[in-house]
């Protein structure tokens, strides 16, 4: 397996993609190029939760995908956990949507220029995001061919194009977001708040900007096929961004699947002890969402393997396969 | 991750170990150690199959262990497939039982000696393989604790204790293998009779060699929990060497678990996509076997996690988490 460290800005050190490109076994047929999942972790853009990172990653990789980490840009970057949103926080431009988004661009960018190296099937690329990051990984997925991204990035904008998009309880509906939070405990509303703030620019965004980090409200024809699960016990997000999301794909007939489990909190990453800070973030039930998402991305990401290798077609002859 | 390649011999380059270990999230209880998973591929004391090395390392990996994979001695070494057995093959020193077996116990000993610096628990290790690598996963399941590897290898012999044995179609009994082989079609006589002689040291190995080499004849309290898997319809290791092994188990009333699936040959690794060279080795049923394999290990090797994370606590008690 290679893994490497590919920064995105020559002038930055907080922006990366991590790589973790398997090696190629002398019995894979030649010519099969491995689709890729890139991760985004979530962390309400405050910080990327590293629990939301290669874990998911290694659970993709363990499918036969290769697969990338995004550090995308956010207010207090790695190394980090929950923040003391009590604190005051200026406003940063480099954080401010939608530079977010539009590394995820620039990481497709990346993966493209390597993928002959890296033996990546660059046309099946999916992009994967929990909570924050579900929300970033959405923009993407609906507003990748526009002069936001691939516009502002250049080049043929087919490379940005993501095959499918993976959804972990993720804000879809930002107007939805900032009238359902009203109603919620203050901490959550402080917490928003201060999301907003360092991610918008303002605690208090006008209706146009929150129309536009919508993912639900900009679905298009250049929108992927999308898998989207969450949990409806969730106390941080509430799980009707979720089917907010999966109706709006309905109307306008992208492809999708939906799982809602009845238990769990936010934040669950794999919901295995793989991800898990507390016995209570593992489960039984949304742990299967993972798997679900594995089926559903192998009808889109099967390798492109011969129905039988050289060495079965020997065996059948009665020849041993070492010999020619 | 970390991963890394570490040569078991100063003056060989034919035999390593390499090391895949996961990141630890800052949001990871402290003082959490992950165990961990040594694969050992199959070959037929040939080569090391890479379809059984790192993609099984990383459905282990995926499960929130770290992994590593041993090359050990083969007679043709890495980078090569199916040996072309009407070939002459001088015996080569190196190559021959007990030296396989032993660098099994020699990677043990690395481990433990960098489970700090890795975080480690390296009291929960667990041995696996698959094939010939499955022949040489039991053989240190059953003789870790004898003078042919802890005793040859010296310093404390628990450093040396396997907590699991994970065996894919495995070689269990030598003495049923020769006898069995009689009725074969004559490329797989030719294939086992090559595989003794580099293995062995000769074609027709004494009785006496068959029962030492036959893990299903040294069953002992030492040895550990077993998960044995295999096909009935494997065409080139009888799956009858699996019955023979989890009846021996059940005689000395050591844990174990055999799946036997109905369908697929030999070699079929996940038996998912991940580690096919064909549709043909894809297999629905036969690859539930990782995730059996895991509930199965999960009950012995559970991170040790709390209740409750101080995330949890903070929000049950309506304060943010990230404040102190």
């Amino acid at each position: 397996m290679k893994t490497e460290r590919i920064y995105l800005y020559n002038d930055r050190t907080d922006v990366w993609l991590n790589t973790y490109i398997l090696d190629t076994p002398i019995s894979m047929p030649e010519g099969v190029k491995r689709p890729a999942v890139l991760v985004c972790p979530g962390g309400g853009y405050f910080n990327c939760s590293e629990a939301e990172g290669e874990p998911v990653a290694m659970k993709f990789i363990s499918m036969g995908y290769d697969a990338f980490v995004l550090e995308y840009s956010t207010y207090l970057g790695a190394g980090t956990t929950f923040p003391d949103i009590t604190q005051e926080m200026p406003v940063k431009e480099e954080c401010l949507y939608p530079n977010n988004v539009r590394e995820i661009g620039m990481a497709f960018r990346i993966i493209n220029s390597n993928a002959d190296e890296w033996n990546v099937d660059s046309r099946r690329i999916a992009v994967c995001g929990f909570s924050a990051g579900g929300h970033n990984a959405a923009m993407y997925a609906t507003n990748w061919h526009t002069d936001i991204i691939s516009g502002y990035l250049g080049g043929d904008r087919e490379i940005y194009r993501p095959a499918a998009a993976i959804l972990g309880y993720p804000l879809t509906d930002y107007v939805y977001k900032n009238k359902a939070e009203k109603s919620m405990p203050s901490f959550v509303q402080d917490f928003f708040h201060k999301s907003d703030l360092i991610f918008l620019g303002s605690e208090n965004p006008d209706q146009d900007l929150l129309k536009k980090v919508s993912p639900a409200r900009n679905i298009s024809d250049n929108t992927p096929p999308t898998f989207i699960w969450a949990t409806a016990g969730d106390g941080l997000v509430p799980v009707q961004h979720s089917i907010i999301m999966a109706n709006a794909l309905a109307e306008h007939k992208i492809p999708f699947e939906l799982h809602i489990f009845e238990e769990g909190d936010h934040g669950l990453s794999l919901a295995t002890q793989a991800t898990a800070m507390s016995k209570s973030q593992i489960k039984a039930d949304a742990g299967k969402w993972s798997d679900l998402a594995g089926v559903w991305l192998e009808k889109r990401f099967a390798l492109d393997l011969p129905d039988m290798a050289p060495f079965e077609v020997a065996m059948a002859e009665g020849r041993h396969p070492g010999q020619n």
